[in-house]
């Protein structure tokens, strides 16, 4: 009776610690954003590809995202969407040459909007993971002017990029 | 009071007969299929471009699909899977012209795994639908060889071209 209250202790502490180390393996990004949670689970928004830097992509959103992107109410996104930008190196398909599939997985980035907490980046916070091990990217939290910089030229678009795809 | 019982009666008769309506406006394909309900809400399985028709594509599954192709365990798909494959036709971002992204929507096409029922076209009952308004694709049930023809050179990958991309 005894050994056995000591072998289900262990256990328990054994499963606590490994589930909470898995909570906790992705690390925030450097502005302080946590990777959101379940993000590959949401759903669609558009697909993308770039021949610039030969990628190929999804957009997801989380519930508020999608509610707007299907009820066309995103100038401006409402407070409390995300989107989520799942990024693959483009490979051509074996059997179908002319078809550009993902190969490599490059990083799946997000913007979050909250207009009073990112105010100086145009409402949205920026964040990235890089790899199949999701690795923050930027070395202090002035990473984040980089990707609004870069956002800037869709400032009339609520600096987003993606155009909901329309689907019946 | 009767003036309202007759009232009530007809505003109840109105809006059954357009929920029926709303719930029945979209043909089953000519072999029968019914168009999967909330497809555009599955989870995401991989993106695609192709440069010989100038589409973009998304491919969801349901969530024997997601299940299976999360786990790699794709070859053979489980019965019951079910694949949609969304289709627009590419164009190009007015401020990143080495973006492509969805233009028109050209259809939604499905492969749905009964290996009993499909047996004669690999295991898989195939359908689209056409345009916004989701018009059904063939003239008749012989439909469904042109789509199987196609797939034959991924005989080998369970007669499906999509690989699940991959994903932390």
């Amino acid at each position: 009776m005894k050994t056995s209250l000591i072998l289900l202790t262990v256990l328990f502490i054994f499963f606590t610690v490994t589930v909470f180390a898995a909570d906790n393996e992705i690390s925030p990004a450097p502005n302080g954003i946590e990777i959101p949670k379940s993000y590959k689970n949401w759903q669609i928004i558009a697909p993308s590809h770039r021949t610039d830097n030969n990628t190929i992509r999804v957009i997801l959103g989380n519930s508020i995202a999608i509610r707007a992107a299907r009820g066309k109410s995103i100038n401006p996104w409402p407070e409390g969407t995300i989107l989520a930008k799942i990024v693959w190196k483009d490979i051509t398909h074996e059997k179908w040459p002319a078809a550009q599939l993902p190969g490599k997985f490059v990083h799946a980035e997000f913007m979050i909007k909250d207009s009073g907490k990112y105010a100086s980046t145009g409402g949205w916070g920026f964040a990235r993971w890089k790899g199949l091990d999701q690795k923050p990217y930027g070395k202090d939290a002035g990473f984040a002017n980089e990707c609004f910089n870069c956002h800037k030229p869709v400032m009339d678009n609520d600096y987003v990029f993606t155009h909901p795809a329309d689907m019946p």
